[in-house]
């Protein structure tokens, strides 16, 4: 296999932003991408795009074609994956297997979402299709109801205490306020997260992502001809994509995503690393409760130890890992199909030493990212060139 | 890159398949298509599912990491792809790629649609969504609509007749009367044809397909492994994937597909081929009118001669080359999704000679599906082992 390398990254804000379309997002975070690369247009053989619920919020499919379509790229073979919130992540993948392969030289990469105009209903009842809804999702269970079953659990087994878990709403939000991309820009003190509105006990509003819009894009090419176009340009070291119980009744520990732990598994062997050689995560906190399984899944502490890990700053920016810088998706936002590509443009920033809450230490880095309640994950691994 | 055969394929009948859910249908063609592989479950090492309209009208996403856990494949990489009406397609040829490239040994590939559980008017807004909701759907063009003004520009242009057109669909109804798995069995007159109900001038009601539930599935691995596993393994020769105008307007030719042009001329060149070497082929007729487009962008006959074609029973079962021997979209129905994936099963079934309307000279046969009005397109050229 080749080495693959990320040459260029764009992102839009996330948050509410009026007046864009669908496609518009993705573009506007594609162009920023391929200018930064400098490769020219004509050279991108394919394209692969993270999206989850476009048909139903945004009455969009087709959005490959139709994306190649608007960059000027009409032709190349281009396909969307789909994922739940894990679609960013699959599309990357997509990217990587075909350089490393050898398909391709030049693919372009993006993830969007467009969710802010739509209700909370529709967006709850959209992001419901990522459960099972012949099995689960029909009888009631809504993803907040399902974290919230998750997190008691947590709590019931490990000790975990709801001031461990409302501490990575106030880290994370914390790290929001100084990214330009973010969503929520304000800090939150842990009285007022855990004085916010209750969602699904024992979650609460501050435990949760916004509804958010956004795009996220990333040009690759094999890492041997990435110095002609990036200056510093960010190597894949190792990437793992794996698939979990779909409903919370065949899950046989409510405290851990199967999916999450074979994907590291897989990305870590790949990359040649253990989890204690990884300085910098952007994990997939779509809770607060997800973010502490996800540093236990990922190996970077030991089961029912991810609590404490928060309380005592091991995932702050200063810690044994920091742990999304970037905000998360708790306070950057969670545009959900965008996200698995986002995760990566802001460790790409990382490891080019450009991030606004940059870690010092940054040299390898990794991505988790989710889909459902771990119906499948990828994991990505990243490292300087 | 290595060559890849196939080993099992499973189909649901196409039609109303009342007490299904989406799940159950994609479980059922991909245990047909395993059982038949006699590959044991745990060798296979990734799922490519396509599926259009699962989330509107099955309010189900994520289905790829579903189906794999109801086959008991949990962990293994699942990865649903969706390119409008040409989603089985981008799957198949995401899973040739994965074992041609050397990734895996093993994999399932599949395709499903659920779409009689919804309404017509549910069902017509979910497919626009393969249209640039934007720029062209929103202003009320639908996809009957788009192939009615096509129908009008080639009839004006070439000559083409009514009858020639009408007589698609004669053919198509006529040969879905012995396939097992069609949704329409019953021979229509062209008198019939031509004074059924008007849907969008000049297409009529048996211009069009019917709303369909249905999967198809089939297994690959690499052609030196074939034999062990099947006696009469098919082999992929070739395989394009392309893209085109998501719009009437951006088209410069509103009687021919570019990406049709495209995937055709990459599969041709993969499998050195020409189009004069195809006996067989299963084309995408989501209306009368796209067969005979088809019939020319694939270069079987030069442009402006498909209508004849049809006339003078070139495309009929013992012509020049047998078009849609498995009754086609028209006939057979499309479950939009499984389309893609159900026209490698039916070519399968050919090459191995075991079709309802088997074509006696089969060797080289070929599968094009297209999304949407052209946004996309596959062509997979295929030959016994």
């Amino acid at each position: 296999m080749r080495e693959v390398a990320i040459i260029g990254v764009g992102s839009t804000p996330f948050g509410r932003m009026e007046g864009s379309g669908i496609i518009e997002l993705a573009v506007a975070a594609c162009r920023e991408a391929l200018a930064e690369s400098r490769v020219p247009r004509r050279q991108v053989q394919a394209l692969y795009l993270g999206n989850f619920v476009g048909e139903r919020l945004a009455s969009q499919g087709a959005l490959a074609g139709l994306l190649a379509g608007r960059l000027g790229l009409t032709g190349i073979p281009a396909t969307k994956v789909e994922g739940a919130c894990a679609s960013g992540g699959i599309a990357f993948r997509h990217g990587v297997l075909g350089i490393a392969l050898g398909l391709y030289d030049f693919v372009l990469v993006a993830g969007v979402e467009q969710m802010t105009t739509s209700s909370t209903a529709e967006v709850t009842a959209a992001l419901a299709t990522a459960g099972d809804e012949e099995r689960e999702i029909r009888v009631g269970l809504t993803f907040p109801g399902a974290f919230g079953i998750i997190m008691r659990e947590h709590m019931a087994r490990y000790g975990t205490t709801r001031e461990q878990v409302g501490r990575v709403s106030v880290k994370n939000h914390g790290l929001g306020v100084a990214n330009p991309k973010a969503q929520f820009r304000k800090p939150v003190t842990l009285d007022e997260v855990l004085g916010s509105r209750l969602i699904a006990d024992p979650l609460r509003l501050f435990d949760c992502p916004p509804i958010s819009d956004g795009a996220a894009a990333l040009v690759l090419c094999p890492a041997d001809r990435a110095r002609d176009f990036h200056g510093k340009p960010v190597r894949v070291l190792g990437s793992g994509h794996a698939t979990g119980p779909a409903t919370l009744w065949e899950m046989t520990d409510l405290t851990s995503f199967p999916a999450t732990v074979r994907a590291a598994r897989e990305a870590c062997a790949m990359a040649r690393v253990t989890p204690a050689d990884i300085q910098v995560a952007e994990v997939h906190d779509c809770f607060t409760i997800a973010e502490i399984i996800a540093t236990e899944d990922l190996g970077f502490f030991p089961k029912g130890e991810g609590g404490p890990a928060v309380e005592d700053g091991s995932t702050g920016l200063d810690g044994r890992v920091a742990v999304n810088p970037s905000g998360g998706l708790i306070a950057k936002g969670h545009p959900v199909g965008a996200t698995g590509c986002a995760q990566v443009y802001e460790l790409v920033k990382q490891l080019r030493g450009e991030a606004a809450n940059q870690v010092r230490s940054a040299e390898i880095a990794l991505a988790h990212n989710l889909g459902g309640a771990g119906v499948v994950s990828t994991v990505t691994i990243l490292g300087k060139l």
